[in-house]
């Protein structure tokens, strides 16, 4: 799975001493978009060209809570893709340990916000990562 | 089902030009802590006394995406009731129009983040709840 | 001075057990927001038309923390009014103390983010309130 | 100065397309976090030990926009040190160009909210960066 690293800062924390749970979502678009950039693909150029991702669904799990000052691993898999939509299976660890789970489903669309098939061009830079494990 | 109203400011939104998605479970999370303090029962309250309510899980849906300067009403209602855990089935919706919808579980924790059989009297509470359409 | 009323939630704080201090500047467009709406200007329509209010700086003092649960109020005035900018002073209290006291300045731009002049509508909605106490 | 790099993704971003202005104080944040831990003082450990650094005060000025999928560059100087308390003067750049400036005062404060001198360790780990240019 491709790994993203991120550092917990206070602003990520909430006055239960922990990252408040709401903010994985931001840090698992955050990896999502660090793995299309590393197999070319920029989610801000496809924008420009009219192909936007948008979250359809989110389906999340949360076993253990990140603190203050540590620093997590985001895994990133591709989980399913289909002609206008794909999902993604995420991991949040804190040193090999499980803290969050989380399927997102993605479809693309247009900037009337209909879906439109994903560009050839995407899906070649992307489709041999669903054997990856 | 219990409601709450949210406007919808810049900071909600993001450059695609509606809120952002995970903002929602933070509306979510809103109306849950009004929906306990209509009831009688204060979230900062418990809290203090060692009793916290985590979220464990969240499935939310995205059909439609809400504007800067809209007012949204949050719907909520609780699905579940368990000796440690509850569950919600929440709506966004503008104007009537289903924007999101979500079922939230959460459990009772203490301060050492282990689970804990809610408190009678908020169980006393909201136990009408569940009959409540 | 023209008031505001914010309920502190889970997400406004941080791990210090107080409101995350970038927060207050959310709140404060928030109530500068309310503002204009009170006196019939709609920043999502004039944004609609071309006319943006963009923050050009800010000059903000932390006092006193607020707490999750609790109620503040922020109090907006505004204090100078220019042909392309405005310039806003504003406070959060909680029951009557003061917790944070911010300047705002603010600049009417265009799509291009070039300075343009205040609309006339709109300088005649608001200049009244540059005696108000 | 010392510097610190920063991605730009879509929650960062406002309905403006444009970064959210607040979001500069998180990132200013973390970047003084970094500038600490570089120096061998972490901020998550001196708060265990009961020593907390609060902002008094920010004064920030907003020059031009960054916006999504921009890669900006935070540079961060100590610009005084007092016995219990810190300014720090930073910018916002990209590719070079000032994007934003702020100035924040911190303060060493106790559990109790009470200030506190800084821990002579810290004073020592820092105090060389005055001199920084």
């Amino acid at each position: 799975m491709a790994k993203f690293t991120k550092t917990i800062y206070y602003h990520d924390t909430d006055s239960g001493g922990v990252v408040y749970y709401a903010n994985y979502l931001k840090y698992f678009e955050e990896a999502r978009t660090d793995f299309f950039s590393r197999r070319g693909a920029s989610i801000a150029e496809l924008a420009k060209q009219g192909f936007l991702f948008a979250v359809r669904g989110v389906d999340i799990s949360y076993r253990s809570p990140a603190r203050y000052g540590q620093v997590i691993e985001i895994k990133t898999k591709l989980s399913r893709i289909g002609s206008a939509s794909l999902d993604f299976y995420q991991l949040a660890e804190l040193e090999g340990s499980l803290l969050v789970s989380a399927t997102t489903k993605i479809a693309c669309i247009n900037t009337d916000f209909k879906p439109v098939v994903i560009p050839e061009l995407v899906l070649n830079q992307i489709k041999n990562e669903l054997s990856d494990s």
